[in-house]
């Protein structure tokens, strides 16, 4: 694991959380930065000695521009630490958590598993991100255990529900953003244009999913303790501003957006990405899907414009998720659900064993990066219900 | 409006926002009381000179037991400010916000009016509290102008999608309940016996909705646009420790629900709500709905225990409301969707305008009391796209 440069809260030692500054295998302490008067530039060493990222979040475009410019030349001058001997912690308190479903692939595998003999893209597909809220206060760090959750489930479709442990566990592979800057005003939109501004950086995102309690509850009012029990993300926030000579364009939309949805180009990111599984009786872990960012059909800034469209506000830690991201090819689907088609073709590891879903103790890790730009790992374990 | 007992935020006169007691038709400064030593006594004064209701949220039942006690001491011997002469603003910060659907006549009416040909009720709504997240970011005070959403919607069936202003504009009449105490452990279900621990109070709460808007987008994910422009509550928190002689024996559920939903009676609140509208040309509002949150089919503490079922955690800042609540007979519906059948049947109102959906310039207030114990309002005008 190597960043070229991220953001995140580390601890070591014991030590009370404050910031880092990941480059190479190397964190540096941004508050002993501040403490030393390395930062005493436009307000950068207050938002470097707090807890987490939120004032940094809050202090918009000019002061992220302006650290990372500082940085720039302070790296490689002042000691670090190795970046394995660190803690993480949750970069930042989630305020609000929006989840979209903006791969095409995905949307599709999901409209074939679930209403086989319809369209599997329901009519407003193309028109708008369809997007939900999530649960904020169970948004967790890479290395948090993933309890299995109970819930309410109709295993047989003619029966009764039943209450008990999920049996069918899976991850999501996404990529998420994290905005900042002052909020807009309630009731003004962000123009899809320089939605990007309110961008901080990105994070690799497993939101974790029940399918059997997710099916029977969300008619009609959508996913909710199927994915409230946890959605891991990773511990390094990688600036938008570190990733421009990786920007693709986006694939074509057909019927093309409303213009308050029409996005310049290059909309897209060349963003690549896997999943690895390790089970209990595996000494290292499997790859299990390969894929990539740059497809997605619905940007950045088109999810950030229709979410602001009614004059929503978005500001400091307000976290959105893609939705599953999966390609077009088998191997290339980023969840259990669409790689075995709801645990009807089970996966077969290396050492003989099968999975259809996540078993306990089974460990998920998924990794992205753009070229030599690096975003770490997002890591989870499932632990059984006791 | 007069209050038995309920906690909110005020200034008055330009002053920094401060806790509140309301009492009878008086404010009592909270801030003042603990900087006179009024309320040196387990921790009360540290939670009274907060910003907000926060600090207090957390503290826990214990806390929340001392102040109600120390205030009932103190109430009458000390300077107060007039009701009428503060300015209210939001009670706490909302963390996570959670929107049930728990009224069994109005799920039933809007089964009816968007599936005509089905069962009103889908197959799982009576086993579990139906739910979703919303956005916690524009949950608002009341008396905060409310701009009337743009959005995409297909008013044409058959055409294509346009942008606009929302044609249906709705409100819905809701009852919250705000957490508070120690989060529980993520992966430790609370259980419903005791979850009613966890509620430190009620205000009233009504969840603007954009009925176009949301009629296009809820597939599959459930409603996003067409309800995160605006929540409305009221600026009092009343404390369920106050309302404890006007529990009431909830609905039979038939069938009965799984054991971890299990309630014990009573189980309901007679709290009774109304509805008020005033147009622009109407000097004085009309009422327009007359319903009790008593027929209410599931209960707070099933909500509790149904969203913690799968390990999310609740605790200091959370809102959960039961969705729109409705009476069986005509002029107890909580929205205009059901009072109006989706604008089929417009109101006529007192001075011959009618009104299908909102207008612009519309105001609507809602209130509630159990008994002699007032809810205050939550009041909202509609505000016109410029």
């Amino acid at each position: 694991m190597s960043f070229t440069e991220a953001y995140g809260v580390f601890s070591v030692d014991g030590s009370s959380p404050r910031i880092g500054f990941a480059s190479g295998e190397a964190v540096h302490d941004l508050r002993a930065l501040a403490d030393a008067g390395a930062l005493d530039h436009g307000g950068l060493a207050e938002v470097c000695r707090a807890d987490d990222l939120l004032p940094l979040l809050a202090a918009g475009p000019e002061v992220w521009s302006g650290l990372r410019s500082r940085l720039a030349d302070v790296v490689g001058s002042v000691e670090t630490i190795a970046l394995d001997g660190v803690t993480m912690h949750l970069p930042f308190p989630v305020r609000d958590f929006v989840d979209f479903y903006s791969s095409i692939e995905h949307a599709t595998n999901l409209g074939r598993i679930l209403r086989p003999d319809g369209e599997p893209l329901l009519a407003n597909w193309r028109h708008l991100p369809v997007g939900y809220h999530g649960r904020s206060s169970t948004v967790v760090v890479s290395g948090t255990p993933v309890r299995r959750p109970a819930g309410q489930s109709r295993p047989d479709p003619a029966g009764p529900p039943v209450f008990g442990s999920s049996q069918m566990l899976d991850f999501e592979l996404e990529v998420g953003f994290v905005t900042g800057g002052p909020d807009n005003r309630m009731g003004e939109p962000l123009d899809v244009s320089s939605a990007e501004d309110s961008i901080f950086g990105l994070v690799l995102v497993n939101d974790w999913s029940a399918r059997d309690i997710q099916a029977w509850e969300y008619q009609p009012l959508g996913p909710f303790l199927g994915k409230s029990f946890a959605t891991s993300i990773s511990p390094w926030v990688v600036p938008l501003a570190a990733l421009s000579s990786f920007r693709v364009p986006g694939p074509v939309q057909s019927p093309p957006p409303l213009p308050h949805l029409q996005a310049s180009e290059p909309r897209g990111l060349d963003l690549s990405l896997e999943v690895w599984l390790r089970t209990p009786s595996m000494s290292s872990p499997v790859r299990i899907s390969s894929t990539s960012f740059a497809g997605v059909y619905w940007s950045m800034a088109q999810q950030l414009a229709h979410l602001t469209s009614n004059g929503a506000v978005v500001g400091a830690g307000d976290l959105c998720a893609s939705g599953t991201v999966s390609g077009a090819g088998p191997g290339s689907e980023g969840s259990l659900m669409e790689l075995t088609w709801r645990g009807s073709r089970p996966l077969v590891l290396p050492n003989g064993e099968t999975r259809g879903f996540l078993e306990d103790g089974d460990e998920v890790t998924m990794t992205g990066w753009c070229g030599d730009v690096g975003f770490g790992s997002v890591v989870g374990r499932v632990v059984g219900l006791s």
